[in-house]
């Protein structure tokens, strides 16, 4: 371990935390709000990040893949263990616990909430609560690469453990050039949300949260309704489409801008995302139909709630735990599928289930016609035996962390479906569940305990586990 | 495919079901009951089977792994098509796919009852339901081996398409001479549980139907209570230790009757298997004692439901449905894990759980330090990377037959635990599940369309998926 290095760049993140909080700083000033909590963290978190940037020199800069990880992982729990300050200092969220909870859930872009009631935050709070969505969605140290100088290629290695899915990173060869393309789409498809939202007839304060909160796939709503408090189809459909496009592999947009759009639209994992949501739009609104009346208002409902699940956001407009069984399973099995590699949505990703499915295949024909050579390939390339490998083991590890975090949940002694859900939810970082944490329930119901296993859990998910995992591994923290 | 050899093992297996059927009508002839129904299934069974056996003759007796899967699969729908009849035709079942669905149970050793009351059926009825629990339990085909000369060592893929678990027929070359010392300790078993019973009071019809029930690790019982209608911590203990006994890979006592004791003790399977069922039972003893009172009767409920999940045998006792909420999970959990591998339990096997966990180990071990060698071993032999991967494809495809299962039964419009329970249950062949399915529910609140489905996700289960999904795949009946 580069332990000194690492260091070094939980102090630059740091050092961009307290830069980034003067953002609901300034929204708290414009309101007239008691900004107190918000400068306190700031001088707390540009001490630390100071302190650690410039007290511990790294010895050599040589980071290698484990080191990137666990940067990774102290990162993020730092971010949400000082992000959770402000809102406990203003008084928004009095216990600490509810607070990490909360910006957990926002930087990982869960949605899933504490709170009793949010419209009762103040604009400061809800602004930073909201903004962590788009910081995650990102992800954090691509930001700190596209705006800080941490030098060469060997960053890549925090871009591999940080942004979703096994595809990334294969646009351009320079880690920091790559940052800075996907943040200018991300922050250009922000921007064209928030002025859609405008002409629905939002406020722009609302319209540019709701845009922050798609723009992650988190879901963190300024009403407590959700998307539901506007009843409005045209804002319904046009959030719906951008969670569409946030929850597509950005390496798509990037072959756009260079004009290669035949070859980002031959991709594979995209035609199966988008026959998957046409397949379960049109299965929920025939189940939808006799409950709503007219085949719009049902392909209205179906189409919001598939995108907000599959893009892994989780918004609400309907509550779907009143729905036929058959609805709550598919949007279950949504919830583990999830967006694509390299998006900003959660989930197994797309692109893992179909070297699932296609490996699986593989192997029953072999089975069948044991002479027979059987290839996996993806986008017309073979994948190596080792790639679907290391698909298994993720899923198999998905698997073992999803019954776990279950396990632990359960002792709460609430129902299996809630359980189940809850840890589903968090892994698989949507925001709602079924049963008790339904679009209408709430993730304050649990214990301290269980909240404490549930962020970590968000952040096992929102990482693809590794980041969170190698932390606990004693071999880590040995010498070497 | 060699269809006309498919055919002369499918007529062995009709022939046998013949014979073994006079066992009911015996049992009916001595309580004096209408036999009809028995006696015309057997003669159609007999003709069926002899009309396959002389009037197709194979033009070659070269038996492909494919070919074995498939005749497999075929057997076991054949006898779950026909083992239906009797009940049928005696009133007892009056329903045709309520008796598949309860006769494919109990082939299966699932256990899952559609029967309003149990305690209704007539003597010859109850028999034959219960004795599919020990035909199934060491496989159908396994015993037509012992008993017929179907021939040399070809019969080694149906042994391995039918015995559970990635380790068997290892014992002895000779499938035969294996499938007879398998059926040899598994009568010896079956009888020692019948002698312990006696000495616990019970009568001698209901000693040996409970343990035929018992050794196919099955769970059918005479009475509508299930074991919890004797109230006898006796009964209980006797029944849950065999219950374990049952759910031990069979290699053991091949090694036990061989004198090499310590081998046997040294199985990683076995002290896991071991493990899992002591921290277990603890853990459900410390919830159970608040609401039971005293230590001794946490722990002998604890006991006896674990045994009886672990091992998928599903008896009841006590109505877990109404345990605290961290118990079900744990439950759950035991369900999908299951018995050892070559034992007559169901589930993914604890072999398969252990090596997925020792896989996924050495792959985040490989990440954490890229050079170092990782080589998965199971009882000190190195584990090729494509018993792995075989594991891996195997427990993806639980996985995507779990889900769709689900899906297809929420179709009925009852909550998410009992759809994903009623699946779990029957694809790892426990029997009882979570909410309307508990230990006192029925599966007869489910549809005809579900009930079919079920059946199918049954045989899946006990047949390790690939002898009923090959039926499924056109590839099979294509001419070569």
């Amino acid at each position: 371990m580069n332990g000194r290095m690492i260091a070094k760049i939980l102090g630059s993140v740091l050092l961009l935390l307290s830069g980034v909080l003067l953002l609901p700083l300034l929204v708290g000033l414009i309101y007239g709000e008691n900004v107190r909590g918000f400068a306190l963290t700031i001088a707390l978190s540009a001490a630390l990040g100071l302190a650690l940037l410039f007290c511990l020199k790294p010895k050599s800069t040589e980071l290698f893949a484990r080191d990137g990880f666990a940067a990774v992982g102290l990162v993020w729990i730092a971010m949400s263990l000082i992000g959770a300050l402000p809102l406990v200092l203003s008084g928004d969220i009095p216990r600490y616990i509810d607070a990490v909870f909360e910006v957990s859930s926002g930087l990982t872009t869960t949605g899933a909430s504490v709170l009793p009631n949010v419209e009762a935050l103040s604009r400061s709070g809800q602004f930073w609560r909201i903004f962590t969505h788009w910081l995650g969605g990102m992800g954090v140290l691509v930001f700190v690469m596209a705006v800080m100088p941490l030098g060469g290629d060997r960053s890549m290695h925090i871009m591999r453990a940080e942004v979703p899915g096994p595809t990334v990173g294969k646009l351009v060869p320079r880690a920091r050039k790559t940052a800075m393309i996907l943040y200018m789409i991300y922050l250009a498809l922000t921007l064209l949300e928030t002025v859609f939202l405008l002409f629905g007839g939002m406020s722009f304060y609302e319209a540019l949260l709701h845009s922050f909160a798609s723009a992650g796939t988190g879901g963190f709503s300024t009403r407590a309704a959700s998307i539901g408090a506007f009843d409005s189809a045209y804002i319904e459909t046009v959030i719906g489409v951008f969670l569409i496009l946030f929850g597509t592999n950005f390496n798509l947009y990037y072959l756009v801008l260079i004009g290669r759009v035949k070859d980002a639209l031959k991709s594979e994992e995209l035609r199966w995302y988008w026959g998957i949501i046409a397949v379960c739009v049109a299965a929920i609104a025939i189940g939808l139909r006799p409950l709503y009346g007219s085949v719009g208002t049902a392909l209205r409902h179906a189409f919001f709630n598939v995108t907000t699940i599959i893009s892994t956001t989780g918004f609400g407009t309907e509550d779907f735990t009143r729905w036929p069984g058959y609805i709550q399973t598919l949007l279950v099995c949504l919830m583990l599928i999830g967006g694509c590699a390299g998006s900003t949505g959660g989930g197994l990703k797309v692109s893992r289930v179909l070297l699932l499915v296609k490996t699986a295949g593989a192997d029953i024909r072999k089975m069948v016609r044991p002479r027979s050579v059987n290839r996996v390939s993806l986008d017309g390339q073979r994948v190596s035996r080792e790639t679907a490998s290391a698909v298994y083991t993720y899923v198999a590890l998905y698997m073992m962390i999803l019954f776990g975090c279950t396990l632990l949940v359960s002792l709460d002694g609430y129902d299996f479906a809630t359980n189940f859900t809850a840890a589903l939810s968090c892994m698989s970082n949507i925001g709602p569940g079924l049963s008790l944490i339904g679009p209408r329930g709430s993730f304050g119901i649990f214990s301290d305990f269980s909240k404490a296993v549930l962020s970590l859990t968000m952040l096992c998910g929102r990482l693809e586990i590794y980041a969170i995992l190698i932390l606990f591994l004693p071999s880590t923290w040995r010498k070497n």
